[in-house]
């Protein structure tokens, strides 16, 4: 059976693998076309007419704020754009009250020297500020980069509001042409991401337990004279613990996606948050279990052979019970298992706990990882 | 004692905190500062003669590049330096290629748009894959901007190569301003922030080992009556266990930092790693420890005083070798303890077996720790 599985998840993995070099490489197509179009500004007489110069523009903002996921796309240009309509207004007046108050002399330039000082640190204050570099970082920077351009060539240029004026358009091109093929043509979001990651972790949590179990009931003694080598499982645990940050982001460019797919438009990213939390706590006690596994003090085998029968249940049912709920996970309903499993799982706790006080050594992970994976089963 | 102790832990939070704001405060002036420097091009009419419309660029890169971290600074504007030469020097040989082989016409038009669409596509898939997203992600961003630029502009302008020097030389002077700001005015250094990370990790999983034996051994029942309440020592021992992509930046940035303090220039920060990712290990443990006290199922006061002294030995020793540790990190020297203490935390594994033998309930999660934990020792 565990060679059936593995067969099946190396599959898996490779399936993963080709999807995500077929997401990337459709990603980088849709970034080409999106240059192209962007360059047809110059490269075209007539709307090179149009525009000037101020193409440019248009270039940069696909180039930057392209990116992988369509969430990310449209955060980073949503920012973009509000940092550069408010920089741009704040330095269109602060230009124009520092040539109305002192004409033209050296006593602007020192005025405008100081509010470029002002903005550019408390701007760079602001963005180190935990809350807003979370969502707003990149609106910050072009705050304050925005505001410093203007403020400073309005100065030289007569006409400021004219260049602000046919640089947000530009910009607004470019913006346009990256939503467009980053939402409208084959997009990536990063919400469907979020929810496969979620149910693939309750996948590889099931598979670590059962591999626990498996090796610790394996009653060979060639195996148990090597208990160091780390097991595949151990890095999947591994993966799933450190997911935080990751999740964190994707949660956080799913928040901008419009309504697609399965999901709504107030779906609640922070529920996966939190079930995510609750799933790293558990790989924690798997993780210990593993280091049961390695310790160099092990239970005699007749000792491991009495406790064998209970704990193989319960750990099984629990990866069943994980593996449900993953399944429910992927496919959006709710796992009708519930009243079911519940009292199964009580019941086993009952019985692990009989076997306990009559043997010497418990297993008494297993109790705690019960404790806790009814925990997270409670909180679904 | 206790009490002593979380008084002075709170007091050095404080410190750290208000150091944190601190130093948040002096990168935010040398930003504004640096921001000045460059306005300068603009506004002092000498400069601008020279430079012109290009003090843009200045700006655009100061505010891109200055970045919290001196290594994080010196490793974006190295990056941008190599993403415009490449990408400037490919795009000046396409632009002129194009013209030569078809002349002005529609023809270029289309080699042009095709050249942008391969190299945009092409960089672009570079950049996903992990090995250069972890270093040269921001380089391959730049190269594909530039290049872009620069293959467009050059069917405008007639001179691709005096724009493309006079580009360069802006671009380097906002670079040099941020490097000597950087790096000579109050540096904040990567590799000090990741020093100190490591041995507060030390510090913060031994106080919550003795929190959690303190916890264990509290024999009034009030407490046993309410066991859900989260410590606050879990939070920094979850904070060590998550810690993982935040030392792996800061070592990826430290890398860049030129000698400096009591570090070397090939300085091992990938030891560090390595005993970052033992210490989160070590966190896992400590915290199953901890799902142990909040389990619903806890032993009898009885049995947990006949266990009492031998685990809180093993523990209160192991929370000062951690200590000590820790310390012997901050001061970069060898622990002088390390032939005292090996054998000590040796000695007392047996004594806990045997009281495991002998009592039913065995601590085992401290035997497991224990084992880790002397792995990690042997490790240094």
């Amino acid at each position: 059976r565990p060679n059936k599985l593995s067969i099946i998840f190396s599959y898996l993995g490779e399936l993963q693998k080709n999807r995500q070099k077929m997401r990337k490489l459709i990603h980088s197509i849709k970034v080409g076309i999106a240059l192209v179009l962007v360059s047809l500004l110059y490269l075209l007489d007539p709307l090179y007419e149009q525009v000037g110069e101020n193409a440019m523009w248009a270039i940069m903002t696909v180039v930057v704020i392209f990116e992988f996921f369509a969430g990310a796309t449209l955060s980073k240009g949503i920012n973009r754009g509000l940092g550069t309509i408010l920089g741009g207004g704040l330095g269109c007046s602060a230009a124009t009250l520092a040539q109305e108050v002192t004409g033209m002399g050296e006593a602007s330039t020192i005025i405008i020297g100081s509010a470029v000082f002002v903005i550019g640190a408390a701007g760079t204050y602001t963005r180190l500020q935990p809350s807003i570099k979370k969502r707003y970082d990149y609106a910050a920077m072009i705050f304050i980069l925005t505001f410093n351009l203007v403020v400073v060539s309005g100065l030289r240029a007569e006409e400021v509001l004219k260049l602000a004026r046919e640089r947000l358009s530009t910009i607004g091109m470019g913006f346009a042409v990256c939503i467009i093929i980053s939402l409208l043509v084959f997009p990536t979001w990063a919400s469907d991401e979020l929810h496969d990651s979620l149910s693939s972790k309750f996948q590889a949590l099931a598979k670590a337990i059962e591999e626990c179990l498996e090796d610790y009931f394996r009653l060979n003694s060639e195996k148990d004279n090597q208990p160091g080598q780390p097991s595949s499982s151990s890095g999947s645990c591994k993966s799933v613990l450190h997911s935080k940050s990751k999740d964190e982001s994707l949660a956080n460019f799913a928040k901008w996606e419009p309504w697609h797919g399965k999901f709504g438009l107030h779906y609640p990213w922070n529920k996966y948050l939190q079930v995510g939390e609750q799933l790293r706590d558990l790989a924690t006690i798997v993780l210990s279990l593993k280091a049961c596994l390695q310790s160099p003090r092990q239970p005699s085998s007749s000792v491991r052979e009495s406790i064998k029968e209970p704990s193989k249940a319960v750990g099984l049912s629990l990866a069943l019970t994980l593996r449900e709920l993953g399944e429910s996970v992927t496919k959006m309903r709710r796992s009708q298992q519930e009243a079911v499993i519940m009292p199964k799982l009580k019941s086993m706790r009952v019985e692990l706990n009989s076997i306990i006080s009559s043997s010497k050594f418990g297993p008494l992970e297993n109790v705690d990882e019960l404790a806790i994976s009814s925990f997270v089963f409670l909180l679904m």
